[in-house]
């Protein structure tokens, strides 16, 4: 057995963008249509082995992604930069594999991941734009975009943001680090983006549905810190709907270093 | 016979918003899914008698419109402010009835209209963004939109727009009235807006397509003039994709005015 030749397996990391409109989510499920049962099919054809492949977030039904990360193992010998123009060919039109790279044997998409940054938008009109309405959140009373910033800021820092956590969530520890928080609103679009250490479920949600009963002046900036502080999931707002919520970036400690050491081995 | 009572039709004017990537464009088919049957169908249904409308313009497939205009005669008591929130039930989500008015007689959405206003975005980066390939054409060699606009102000004014009229075309006239022409460039999304009193087919596509080449350098400025003074298809860029275009409005002489007379009488 010890001298059998031994095929080392690559450990691959995947970037890739999609538009969610026609997945049940990321995540494999065995009968829905899913982000993950599509790349894994298309990458399993492709290398001529079967492919699992871990992916850094578990994006919703709807959810859209500019930069999702995944990694996978596998013992094909194609060259790691050839994966995105082979996979072109093949993958719907709605997913995009952006980038492929070598990264160390110990490099895993989710629990390497430092961080994550997230964008929601929010189509502020009373004008209905069919074009958009997989694409963002169609709102149309006015918002005081000014005041949700407020608000919004509040949350910036190491929390417990246990009153945006919905409940079939496996976290057990609802801490969590918001690096940063940036609301901008240009002609109609309201976008806000956060960037934090790791985000509960429906967690960006939660918040933004929360936000807007600020933007409305259903809630006044008081009672959003006094939501915010409760911890309980039951007095805020609800869960605002997927189609605005884009995943934007996954970052990796040392990444940039990690890829170069990589291409200086090659 | 003469002492029949007569039902007056009304004519009643329609606007529309709806996103085209469905559609084998506007105008009815008797084979094929377009906006034109979809809305007729839903018409005849609300109103409980069959429903031509006239539309405004002929959108081709996979071109988006935020305000067609329709008109139909109609016998139904129906009051007019009723049919778009009575529609919003029955239409799919991509085709949005944002408007109904009465209007007079002999208003006719194509005839009647003076002027229209088009739109077409290109998303000028390398980065693959999925959740816009049915909403703008994604161009990934660098575009240079300075360049671009001084060719296309060449074209505001009155002049044969042979150059860039696609074979098939019914009119026989060529010359139209480009009004003003915008081109603006924020972050990486180009968006060429062309308010003329009409357009010839293809016309605004091919003029993208042709803009564009001046974008990349393959045409100067120059020949880009000589292309349009020499009136000859062939010698112009590609047709531009559908998805980047966008009808966003139509013009009537008069229409505010119209409108007003209507509401006093009401």
């Amino acid at each position: 057995m010890m001298n059998e030749p031994v095929r080392t397996k690559k450990n691959i990391k995947l970037t890739l963008a999609y538009d969610g409109s026609q997945y049940h989510g990321f995540q494999f499920q065995l009968n829905a249509l899913t982000v993950q049962k599509v790349l894994e099919e298309k990458l399993s054809l492709l290398l001529g082995e079967p492919v699992r492949v871990t992916g850094a977030a578990r994006t919703d039904a709807g959810v859209h992604a500019y930069n999702q990360v995944v990694n996978f193992r596998t013992a094909s010998p194609m060259p790691t930069d050839r994966i995105p123009i082979a996979l072109r060919g093949t993958l719907p039109r709605d997913i995009v594999v952006t980038q492929a790279n070598d990264v160390p044997n110990n490099f895993h998409a989710r629990f390497s991941a430092t961080g994550k940054l997230y964008s929601y938008k929010i189509l502020n009109s009373s004008f209905s734009d069919p074009t958009q309405r997989n694409y963002a959140w169609q709102f149309y009373k006015p918002l005081n975009v000014g005041e949700m910033d407020q608000a919004l800021q509040l949350l910036v820092g190491e929390h417990n943001f246990a009153a945006f956590q919905s409940s079939g969530s496996s976290a057990r520890n609802p801490v969590r680090i918001l690096y940063s928080l940036k609301c901008d609103c240009l002609n109609n679009l309201v976008e806000i983006r956060l960037h934090g250490n790791g985000f509960l479920y429906h967690m960006v949600r939660n918040i933004i549905g929360t936000a807007v009963d600020v933007g409305t002046g259903k809630l006044s900036i008081e009672q959003f810190r006094q939501i915010f502080e409760g911890k309980d999931r039951k007095k805020s707002g609800a869960t605002a709907p997927a189609c605005g919520l884009y995943l934007v970036d996954v970052f990796y400690e040392n990444t940039a270093e990690i890829l170069d050491n990589i291409d200086n081995i090659k």
